[in-house]
């Protein structure tokens, strides 16, 4: 099963751009208009994929060859940093790229973060085109324009909404990922399924870790996410209101990773334990049945998502949730579900419940 | 003649905001709700206007005073950088400032365009005022949105459309401007005059360098070209197209700026450079009529603005328009006069003729 699967049309303000879910397609994809029309192309692209599928991106080139300049990025997290961007953003100039150019990131959420934001500030902006290569970017990150770099004070504080102007998710790229890669993604599908997307959760409960990563499972697992996302993020593209339902479990995620330095925990680890507290927390305000909790971590359990052995400093992760940009000022808010499919958001939860449920499951 | 004056609305897509045009207003203006809604206010004030103005700005603070985090900037154009900028982002992380803040620039254009660009930049965006203390960001380039930062290898190459929640141009600050700074915004109220601001050119033609210092003259100077840019700005906010004439004379004068490493000249008379060398390619090219390049002579002179003594090195300027961000590829593209008030942009000028008229003026 070769070739374009799916193409999603998202809005974005005035502008519009595709999504594209296909298997081994890049080379047609490279031929859209999107790409062919940029007068020269600054390729950010991941060492490690440039490693694994060089061959392949390059070969994919075909007529854009004589234009396209590669950029490698050593995509760890403290790369994806201010300072790092602003290397790019002078190599940018030594090969003359211009306001007709374009920007395409190759690799996973850090590379799209890395480009979208080299991008959107070159020259007040021009086009970036993602290409994730990760279960996370396809379904999450490379959807909705925020781009962000990070500060040594913090992440993410340096970014702005910077919509694509293609997203090229070519499932070929997932075949080298890991489990927990793999996983990673996964959270945010079921983030998505636990908020609404109830065609996501039916996929992943009628699937398990094995039988997801089939072409056809998982091209319907990255095209439901996808067309879930942008629907959201159509309704409020800058978050003023509904598009916060996003953050469900990333609050707490956020400060769980943080908390450990971002060492010892990986993303997807920190959201999924994350979604587990609150769902226990809603469970114990009345908001959630014993029946939907149980559903909700029969799926975290299906899925090898069960925290534990985390060993969490509490006070800790409190204190990084204070910290957290959303929350200057002191009051932390949470999504919170009323059902499953049912996210409201700025919701409290005593500060002693929290707790308890964190020291109980992490 | 103290207080408000003229209030301008300008929209910007989906939103729109206010320039309040006065003298020795500021306490009212820092009364206003975009102002005061900001959990915390972040001023980067110019270390020129703090030393000159401190008191009256703190004075004007009220109410706001609890909130408001002063960061004094030394405004020279080489700090308005992309390094530098990270140290202010870094500032405003410490002082907590969050996403319910707002950033207040007082200075001029190199304020403006360094607070907007931090504003823009931080936590994906936050709401940016300026205060602008000089006739040329009064006139200019206080409106629009356009906000940058230099790389070492190239000025403004780092930058967003990030428009204004508020612009406060408090004539009072004019007061201690120097005749040189003073000419620089006359400048762009000209260009305005001669790509179609019909009001302007009057005013400027019924005044002189000293008359049009009164606070009369001066309001109805700043509001007009105010009016005229927020009317061009707000028909083509990212500069597709119309936005493009006020760039009249800026080819040519910041490839004249350039050529001299920003040395012995000052934008405002590279500019007047670039204007009169444009009027009189265009008269020896039919386009205009020996009346109105005549008239338009009579203006620069009038002002002060005949340039002369330059010492231009003809091909350096001619090498450096080449390398302008908008002209990577090769060619030149003008804006030209076809008559007062007319222009036309993406012409080309012949080369040889470009050459000469430099060298028989400048």
């Amino acid at each position: 099963m070769d070739g374009l699967i799916h193409t999603i049309g998202a809005s974005a303000g005035t502008s519009s751009y595709d999504i594209l879910v296909g298997n081994s397609f890049l080379h047609d994809a490279f031929g859209r208009r999107e790409v062919t029309s940029a007068e020269r192309i600054a390729f950010i692209i991941s060492a490690r994929i440039e490693g694994l599928y060089g061959e392949y991106v390059r070969t994919a080139l075909g007529d854009i060859r004589g234009k396209s300049f590669f950029f490698t990025m050593d995509d760890r997290e403290e790369n994806k940093s201010y300072i790092y961007a602003e290397r790019f953003l002078e190599k940018f100039i030594a090969e003359k790229i211009n306001r007709k150019g374009v920007v395409i990131g190759i690799g996973g959420g850090v590379v799209g973060d890395f480009a979208g934001f080299c991008a959107g500030a070159y020259m007040r902006g021009i086009p970036v085109i993602h290409v994730p290569t990760t279960l996370l970017a396809m379904v999450d990150s490379s959807i909705g324009g925020k781009v962000a770099v990070n500060l040594t004070v913090g992440k993410n504080i340096v970014g702005l909404f910077h919509q694509p102007a293609l997203v090229v998710s070519d499932l070929h790229f997932l075949e080298s990922l890991s489990e927990q890669e793999f996983k990673n993604g996964i959270v945010e599908s079921l983030k998505h399924g636990l908020i609404g997307d109830d065609a996501t959760l039916e996929l992943l409960e009628e699937n398990d870790l094995r039988s997801i990563r089939g072409v056809e499972a998982i091209s319907a697992l990255v095209s439901r996410s996808v067309r879930f996302k942008t629907s959201i993020v159509e309704r409020d593209e800058r978050e003023a209101g509904l598009r916060s339902i996003l953050n469900f479990g990333h609050t707490l995620g956020h400060a769980i990773e943080s908390s450990k330095g971002y060492r010892g925990v990986s993303h997807g680890q920190a959201v999924a334990a994350g979604m587990q507290i609150k769902i226990e927390a809603s469970r114990r305000m009345g908001l959630l049945t014993d029946y939907e909790a149980n559903r909700v971590n029969a799926l975290l359990k299906r899925y090898g998502l069960v925290p534990g052995g985390l060993d969490l400093d509490v006070e800790m992760v409190m204190r990084h949730m204070e910290f957290d940009k959303k929350n200057f000022g002191g009051e932390v808010n949470f999504v919170l579900l009323k059902g499953i499919g049912k996210p409201f958001i700025n919701q409290r939860i005593p500060v002693d419940l929290l707790k308890r449920v964190m020291a109980e499951i992490c």
